[in-house]
């Protein structure tokens, strides 16, 4: 079962995509999908190139998305909150359905702790697939903690 | 040349479709995509069948989407940014580009008050079209002036 995670972010947005075996879990690919406009139009258009991509390449079986919470300023929030919008649009009409998890969901399953910052979030995601060597930036451990939370909550 | 105006809500998303001859205007059609379901996944999905029913129905010229603002309270806010940008999307895949204003342009643009109410608003629009009817709910009158407010700005 091939579990997609997305990290939704208006400059960086992260995706990961997990194979699971039973109670095994295996990293098959993660990245980035760059947005190199600061134009929202055309930062939804650069994002449903990159999704048409993965789409293209793997035989999704889920998707799990980032769900958004409150903080930053409104301008910051009105923007991602759209751009994230848009994603789900295209996972919509892509694949027909999605899961959410909050940041604190995502945090706690991969870590135990709510409260955990993203370089103990990137600790345990390397450690939960034995993985050595560095992932880099987090937007790209964050996706990939967002495709375990879901491995996690399905059978 | 023929405008659609888009008053998002995730209720209630007011549409206008008006037709332009030089100088003259005049109001084709206008109503709400009503949105049944509370859960955004859904509501994204109605909105995009609304907007399939009226680009067949009509070879439309250009768009213009009301831009959001900052008010309310953050849950409603990343709901309708959400909504607003997957409303974005669809528009972008069926069209190619849209025009956005703020409510304060639109109001400034209608009734030149950018503080107007939406009652003003409504009268207004009525009065630009030579409508002599209601015109109910508010959203559908927001919807055309949003359409009116483009037409001014194009040649």
């Amino acid at each position: 079962m091939k579990i997609l995670g997305i990290d939704p972010g208006t400059r960086n947005c992260g995706y990961a995509i997990i194979e699971k075996n039973g109670s095994n879990i295996k990293l098959l690919e993660a990245g980035l999908i760059k947005i190199k406009t600061k134009i929202l139009q055309e930062q939804i258009m650069e994002m449903t190139e990159g999704f048409d991509m993965i789409f293209k390449n793997h035989v999704i079986d889920e998707v799990s998305i980032e769900d958004m919470f409150y903080a930053f300023n409104p301008k910051t929030v009105i923007k991602l909150a759209q751009f994230r919008g848009a994603i789900s649009l295209k996972i919509l009409q892509e694949f027909g359905n999605f899961a959410e998890y909050t940041p604190l969901q995502v945090k706690r399953a991969v870590t135990g702790n709510g409260k955990a910052d993203k370089t103990q979030v990137a600790f345990m995601v390397k450690k939960l697939l034995g993985i050595k060597k560095e992932i880099k930036p987090l937007d790209i451990t964050d996706a990939i903690a967002i495709a375990i939370t879901h491995c996690q909550r399905i059978k």
